[in-house]
């Protein structure tokens, strides 16, 4: 199938390189052309604007760092959505806001265009291995369409519902998952630690026993470890974004998030400590610091 | 070797019969003798006063419900410590506070006995079939000389350091993460309910991705079929017992636990909004309530 | 002098009265022009535009209801940048996000034009009878300059300094105080009411004692009288839109606001329990809600 | 009358000064006799034992430090109880958890003897002064015929109800809005003074507009001043135990009180920042360093 993809980086360009090696035709846009090099060394066609690609293709992908950059690809002068066609598919994989997936969605729809919304779960790594967790939302036919091009480079493919913003505020969730076992994590590790046993101990005790999810796994690990600086960790600054769009989530709905309110209380606190640019684990240090743990 | 055990509840009672069928001799006692017959139909003696037991018996188990059960069969008259001979050893496998987990270790101590602190994590069907999870605190040699005891009813023996208390705290450290995960999913699935997304289909995302562990699919699966009222289910009693003494802990060491102090509001809440006796994962419709759902 | 006011709401047109009786000359504009009739009765001259009060007056204060209001009112198309002249000064009253107040701050100053922002403590009646609370940000000179205005309607003039973003920042967080203050005497309230003593009572001891002030007294009788319907309440809705306002204020600066997070919750707990068009201190219902009293 | 007087710290002896003052014959027993001299020279009467003391008074109080002292003074060997007549009145002033409160209520009654709780709000000088606050709960009849004595210390008398509980429970919540107004203005002074703002020039219009209670005034002129460290501050251990009593208040009626746990978080953290001995309002200092502020 001719398939468009707008956005390479790391995560956007394992998507897209899986697209590839899944024998579709790739045609793509980034706005560093650099980033794209290797992939139309293995036949991707790079195009000019996000409008050219979609012109072309009978599915458009994007994936991009956040709302704005977004809006701005679909909706922007030669946007996604100046050229994608009545029988084409713009399929957005970014972690946006609520609000900006119902422009979206209403924008899309105001020019009778299908959309679809496949929010990704997992690392680029793991969109390279094609092992990524994908969450759909939109119209039935749409998203069964699509399976098979989502199954490039996921490794299960969940359906949220028929709106597409259904979708976002999944993926909202599981984020919000993240930081929260993060903060549960280093309030039972700073209290056991100046009880006098060491966070590797719990951390193996848990993992052992009834908490060993990958979300167990590998954030504790990082945690026990105080491993804050290692190469393309995400920062604070991207938990408090994500955070920042949960919130607002549950002011859109009026759903009140006691403990996602505590979260954010420390990564704003973090980054108010300097460790705004760590990988966002480190909120482990505010418990240490609330504990007189040097 | 001749084992005592003192306290044959749902848990106890399991346990006891584990070291009965791992070929050891068994003393039991209990307050109310009927619930020791099925073990005395397979050899075990049967005495009048946990003194009795620890008077006949290498190691003493105690299992009881709480601290003062714990504190009047170990120090009470006729109590284990009464009985308990110099080259032998009280293991106590109670969820205590941390100032009763102290008075354990302080009294025998002064009494020139031994004793080890062995929590569990699990419920009696695990016990029964040998699949504990068991924590261990104490002296080195005295731990390594009951492991093979341990381990006729625990899957995996760890060692949380020399000082018995260390194991009850971690044990109140797993027992909060397992509240503090019910309400991380709570605000996750009344969120999502809100924005019209069946909580099973979060549930069924959840623990098909990064949420894998028995604490995600055992507790959420009855949170989102909301089973509150299965037979044995523990209760939000409990379930505030348990808080207050992790909380207490945070107070004994000074460390602030900011999720706990949200999970034990909303266990307050719960018990005044007559859900007492439910099982603990009625805290879920504390978010339903604060979201207007009905 | 040739006074402009733009936004005659009851806060608005209470100002602009206390102006016109200081013996200013008034222009004045409304979206509905109605609600200027008794101030041209008076004398007040009614203008087409924003743009055309700020070409008359020497001083044009604008006083909206919110932040896009605002923008319009000011850089909209006929807004009162438009007619400002160099000497001319707009004093800006409304409470507004800080994002809104660095757009008012920075705008101006791009166009070369003096603006002071000006933000008021007080209900209209106090408006009418001159007694608000005035805090002032901007220039030095400019603020005094204004001074015998801003004494027309305010008792007190408070200079917060001389970027105009710090009087909006004290404005927000002296609402945040109201807000606060009901969360917390609403948790005294519930729990002595379940404990069988009669809120009044601990109202009458409460103001009669250290809690004095009229943030005590005024919210704290609408409480235990239950008044949460009576005509000209601020309703909930206003109030989440104040702690969403001072929570981002709050992230702009990486400021944690662990309390101002609480009543968030409180504010959204009631938008869902039906309250939110009645007077905010009908939080008190949650508190009371949670704590199963009917 | 024939009064007697119970504990002689600060509080007890300023108490007890003013009753002497007010030509009551006093009888006193301290356990360090020396606190009792100048009363002594005044011309109370020094007695070895509590029991000596309510054996020769009509009304006996009793002023001590905690749940611990208060019980041993009252129900321990030549304890109050064992001395107090029939016709005969102990009135407790201490601040008390709910638990002592009910076992000084009960235990009384069981020797069906008279007691009241008269809890007071105010410093010693103020004590001196004769300006105390005072809470009565007890019978009717017995808080009418103390009225007059109470009144040798208390400016206000209040009168919370019929069971003496209700005066202790309303004696920890006036506490609790102490340290509430303490973490409420260092919320607002941290973020202003991170946006620039002296929190002394907050502090000086919050005083002088809605926020000019007592409260605000005497403990936000030490928060802006940092005053953490002056002769007879309150500690922080000290706020410590009052949130302790008032947050197991909570547990006692099931009533959830987010606010208090937030405090409860923040003292601990003093502690840990190793603040323990300051004035309590240095919690000021927990958000100012979650804020970055130096």
């Amino acid at each position: 199938m001719k398939i468009g993809f707008v956005g390479l980086g790391a995560m956007g360009h394992a998507m897209a390189e899986r697209l590839l090696k899944g024998g579709h035709t790739l045609i793509v846009y980034n706005r560093t052309r650099s980033k794209a090099d290797d992939l139309i060394d293995q036949g991707a066609v790079f195009v000019e604007t996000p409008a050219d690609v979609a012109r072309q293709a009978e599915v458009t992908f994007s994936m991009l760092f956040d709302d704005a950059s977004t809006e701005e690809a679909t909706f922007g002068k030669d946007g996604v959505a100046t050229g994608l066609s009545q029988n084409a598919i713009h399929v957005c994989c970014s972690t946006l806001s609520l609000a900006q997936a119902r422009r979206l969605r209403d924008g899309h729809a105001e020019r009778g265009q299908t959309y679809v919304s496949a929010t990704v779960l997992g690392r680029p790594p793991a969109a390279a291995a094609g092992e990524l967790f994908v969450i759909t939302g939109g119209a039935e036919e749409a998203v069964k369409h699509l399976r098979p091009l989502l199954e490039c480079f996921g490794t299960q493919i969940f359906d949220a519902g028929r709106d597409p913003v259904q979708a976002n505020l999944v993926k909202l969730s599981l984020n919000f998952m993240i930081y929260s076992t993060i903060e549960q994590m280093a309030e039972v590790f700073a209290l056991n630690e100046k009880a006098g046993t060491d966070p590797r101990k719990i951390f193996e005790i848990m993992t052992n026993s009834f908490y060993t999810a990958p979300v167990h796994k590998n954030y504790g690990k990082l945690m026990v470890e105080h491993e804050y600086d290692h190469p393309g960790a995400p920062p604070v600054t991207l938990g408090l974004k994500d955070m920042k769009m949960f919130l607002e989530a549950g002011g859109d709905y009026d759903v009140p998030l006691p403990y996602a309110s505590v979260v954010r209380d420390r990564l704003l606190s973090a980054i108010s400590a300097g460790d705004a640019d760590r990988d966002f684990v480190v909120l482990m240090e505010r418990a240490r610091q609330d504990s007189g743990l040097k």
